[in-house]
């Protein structure tokens, strides 16, 4: 299937139009006429080549919703005109035990990844969500709500996955004293899951400057970690920190206000951490977690539950031909919570 | 009550015999002849000033066995010339959730450690192991299991413990992977805790020139740090690491080794750790940790487990003037397993 999307063909991250094929259904496969695309973070650090080498020209993207166009032979969960999802991965083994436990990002043998990494059957290199459309085997495609707002979602496939799957990994329930670092695309989602879980939720950030809005998404308080006496009267009072920081900071800062047994998570950060005293971790038994995204059952979950509580990321809708500016945006920290491409703005 | 000890006068670490006053007994008080005081690393430490300034003249030791004496009026668990023990705390609040949840060790109001610190009720500076005698509240005594060796039992109050909590917080059954980092005071309880416990025991250390001498403590195997190939090969292949390794380290050259939702436990370290990388944590929803010795109730629970697996610590003994040449080999690192006096060697 021809199609077109937005492609960066060097690590300079300029993104410009590109024609490419989609390959032809396989038996188990789902065509998509993707109708919006969420733009996350790691798109810009991927086609920065920030990570490493990456094979150009790269289509990023993975947090996608569009409409079933065409389904494989064999396909039994979809059909034409169903609304559905694509988010972090597209395929994983489906033999071993982390993909029998619905723990597909874990795959023994490597999760695919949605876009820059070669296609499990064919080596192709698979091609992400700017793009009008994809062809995803059915296990790894969901399905959205009746009643979701199709063109507020798209983020829900990556940040609200990533940080949704560690709450309920160490789980948050009602009650449970949750503390969000940062207020971004993922903070700001951890912060409305968390609520709605029921969780007394602080977020902590340098200052206070985002009191009001973090109150406005049901957070019980704001907590400056600039201010160290109010830090330190914080010490031992929660029971979970979900860490969306995405450079390199001091978890120290943050452990002490765990509790006894609170686990300190880090999505947000895959480079270097600075842990200066192992002290806080011993005088608590205290933890520092990492978690990634979460398996494709779980996404489906969260989907509905954000369906059922009326949860949606903060987002700014762009058209496609603003990508570059959205870019130079996202990379001077000069955005929206979250960046939505309006599919409808590119036609082949 | 008079007695006498060894102390350090000045951070020169520099022992020499002390005499001193134990406090009179109070109601809930039990007076313990010591017979043998394990030697820990940490009393050198202490010592010598190297995690603070310190109120001289100090009397370390916090692995004490011994017999009771004399008990005060309201004392109902012991009698004398019961065979006793004491650990490394002799105090703490008995009334926040932590007390009452058997987690003293993280007393909300402090526990008290064996020596060094002030006494919560006069505020004389507590005195510890390394002298014929010790006051101590009932509630922080000990009971030695009869058919317990007592000559070889005193690091199990603090090795002992230091390790078995860990094993148990982190439920360590039949079949559990537990892997050990470090083969010396703690890491030998460990491995000989986690074997009797049913774990599958890899000791990890930077050669393979102490296979034989792990394999006899009942562990699986060996894993050579230094051996990248088979560190490679041994990826993902532990539930929980427990880390005794007492200096600054790389916790990423062992967190691959754990499994998805594996841990690795700091407990020898009290100083800085390097994690360059966050990748190890997020890519398998692992964990670091850090735990402190354990509670009363769970170290009287390992006294007995010990006795009834017959398991010690491999000690050496020493009179209570060797102590300064002992210090000596310990902060070269050329020692037993454990160092215990024999306090049958220093006289009133």
């Amino acid at each position: 299937m021809k199609t077109v999307g937005y492609a960066a063909h060097s690590s300079d991250a300029h993104m410009v139009p590109y024609h490419f094929e989609r390959r032809d259904l396989r038996a188990n496969d789902v065509a998509i006429e993707i109708l919006y695309s969420g733009v996350c973070h790691s798109d810009l650090h991927t086609v920065n080549g920030d990570w490493g080498p990456q094979a150009y020209p790269i289509v990023p993207g993975h947090e996608i919703v569009g409409v079933v166009q065409a389904i494989g032979s064999e396909v039994t969960k979809y059909q034409v005109g169903d609304k559905v999802a694509v988010g972090c991965m597209v395929d994983s083994c489906q033999e071993c035990d982390q993909c029998h436990s619905h723990e597909e990002q874990f795959c023994r043998n490597g999760m695919t990844p949605t876009y820059g990494v070669p296609d499990r059957i064919d080596g192709t290199i698979t091609q992400g969500g700017y793009s009008k459309h994809i062809v995803v085997r059915e296990e790894f495609v969901l399905r959205m709500p009746d009643n979701m707002d199709l063109a507020k979602a798209a983020p829900i496939l990556c940040a609200g996955i990533t940080t949704y799957s560690p709450l309920r990994t160490w789980g948050v329930t009602k009650g449970t004293r949750v503390g969000v670092i940062g207020l971004g695309g993922l903070g700001h989602m951890a912060v409305k899951l968390a609520v709605a879980m029921g969780a007394e939720v602080t977020v902590i950030s340098r200052t206070n400057k985002k009191e009001a809005e973090a109150k406005a998404m049901g957070a019980k308080g704001m907590l400056a970690s600039s201010d160290a006496q109010a830090m330190q009267a914080a010490g031992s009072s929660l029971d979970l920190i979900i860490d969306t920081v995405p450079t390199q900071h001091n978890v120290n800062d943050y452990t002490p206000l765990l509790d006894v047994d609170g686990t300190l998570v880090i999505v947000g950060q895959v480079g270097p951490i600075d842990m200066p005293m192992t002290f806080p971790l011993i005088m608590g038994r205290r933890r520092v977690a990492g978690s990634l995204i979460g398996g494709i059952k779980e996404t489906q979950e969260l989907l509905d539950f954000c369906a059922e509580h009326n949860i949606y990321p903060d987002c700014e809708m762009i058209t496609m031909d603003q990508i570059n500016h959205a870019f130079e945006r996202l990379a001077k920290g000069d955005m929206a919570h979250r960046i939505v491409i309006d599919m409808a703005s590119l036609s082949l």
